[in-house]
């Protein structure tokens, strides 16, 4: 049959696809054809439309590198890279909720002391962050290791900065026999995805805005639970309701808390006021359906510098 | 609202794309969330499954160059292109099915006299083609310009050629006062689409293959009406029912008569068999609706050499 036209090109399509060798890709490609296709008959674009389309494609593809992926981007711009995290992560009561890597983790962050103060010299307020990892029942998981990272007070991530040398504000923690761990950081603030590739034009011409409110990261490894890659937001930042990448849920919203300055639970004596968050992470078991994340979350798109 | 889960991420990036300023960019780009969170939610991709279509989506647009489209190979490959041709050429009766331009057309073609044989003598069965340009209404159409295009016995276009120096199978003329022209060329091979890229590792896995039926490209101009771009295919070439770009509609399939070696209708003595493709074209009045079609039909993919 070739007589294609507007009722039968579809049908003709997904026959195309028919003889797929993996069920799998079978089941995925034709979806693909349908969804397509019907975005295509729903809207019915123009040449110029569909041409623009290719040529947004092109663009984003191109401005990929090894140190930014702008499709990834793209996908957490349009909700898609937090829907499949969903999917992929229907939590039991006790776990706590993921979100994205981001793009600034990095493999080899330092392994300072509980207690240590990872400011690197940086300028901004302190916070203290006290934290706990339990297993979804609520026994605490010790030797469980806990990676963390944020941004500065302006905004960037070490990596961004040149003018530091080492990083600044990460650091690589193991839970005590109670699954406790303690570090001195900065305030991060919020702060753009990169605006300057075919998402920033994207968000630009939809009158959208590139922010993400002020965050910590943690990613959390413990021998027979999933890992768990989060973020925690602070309550009285701005963009909550409006971050970039959709990455904000209810659940990871609290206070940073403001304390005035004096003398910190740890014995810390401070000239300034500064902040303190308290946070239990509650890991999930392992099973049969966890996925190996690893792949995604080594690599990830990379902020502009500004 | 930012208690973003499976169940309501959807309507918040649809509400986050509502302030879009531009009416019909918004309803494009809400149509595309909702048939990609649809396609997500049907499909439920892990996360390898996710980052390989994010690897994909970037080979493909890292592959794109000057002389190489490869999103509109892989638009033409999963019938977009093609859906999209149809929903922009709702044709009236009397008027000549289009399909795509392919990559192949040159701007300048030479415009040699009517009768001439363009084969720059390539080796290959001769071919008279005799056409009649005329209305939908029937009317002749004078002074019409009709491009035409071919492969050459082994499937490849001039440009794709390093061993001519110049055009060949190739010519720009136009219509007498009856609306005819006629020339002679070489009977075209079937060929296949670039396959060295990720459209090709698309069409390897799912056990498609590349090739598109023999054919003579058209593209007629005249004033008052649509430009129309079409193809002519050959009744008896391989591939018909399964054209890798889903080119081919059935008015565009006829004979290309074979003919014994002997005098031609226009009096030129063959010492070899010969075909005879005899043909009428439509052309559709130009209307309010007519879409600009200048910026789909100059950038195309480019064909591998092999």
């Amino acid at each position: 049959m070739y007589d294609l036209n507007e009722d039968t090109i579809t049908d003709a399509v997904l026959d195309r696809f028919a003889a797929t060798p993996d069920a799998r890709l079978k089941l995925l490609v034709q979806a693909m054809v349908r969804h397509l296709h019907a975005m295509v008959r729903e809207t019915e674009p123009t040449f110029e439309e569909w041409r623009t389309a290719i040529d947004f494609l092109t663009r984003t593809g191109q401005m990929c590198s090894d140190v930014r992926q702008e499709f990834i981007l793209l996908s957490d711009v349009l909700g898609v890279s937090m829907l499949v995290d969903a999917i992929n992560h229907r939590q039991p009561d006790g776990a706590t909720e993921t979100t994205v890597l981001g793009p600034f983790h990095v493999a080899d962050a330092p392994q300072p002391p509980h207690g240590a103060d990872i400011s690197a010299g940086l300028p901004g307020e302190k916070l203290l962050v006290e934290g706990t990892v339990v297993a979804a029942s609520g026994t605490p998981i010790s030797d469980a290791v806990v990676e963390v990272w944020s941004a500065d007070q302006d905004g960037f991530y070490d990596v961004q900065r040149t003018d530091l040398d080492g990083s600044a504000l990460r650091a690589r923690f193991r839970t005590d026999r109670d699954g406790r761990f303690h570090f001195w950081t900065l305030m991060p603030a919020h702060y753009p995805i990169p605006a300057d590739g075919p998402v920033g034009d994207l968000l630009g011409a939809t009158g959208r805005h590139p922010y993400r409110p002020a965050h910590v990261h943690f990613m959390i490894s413990a021998a027979g639970h999933e890992q768990l890659v989060t973020h925690i937001f602070a309550e009285d930042s701005p963009y909550l309701d409006s971050d970039a990448v959709f990455g904000v849920k209810t659940s990871l919203i609290q206070p940073f808390e403001p304390k005035p300055a004096g003398t910190a639970p740890d014995g810390r004596v401070l000239d300034q006021p500064w902040r303190h968050l308290i946070r239990r992470f509650g890991l999930k078991a392992a099973g049969s359906a966890a996925s190996d994340l690893s792949d995604i979350r080594t690599t990830d798109y990379v902020m502009s510098d500004n």
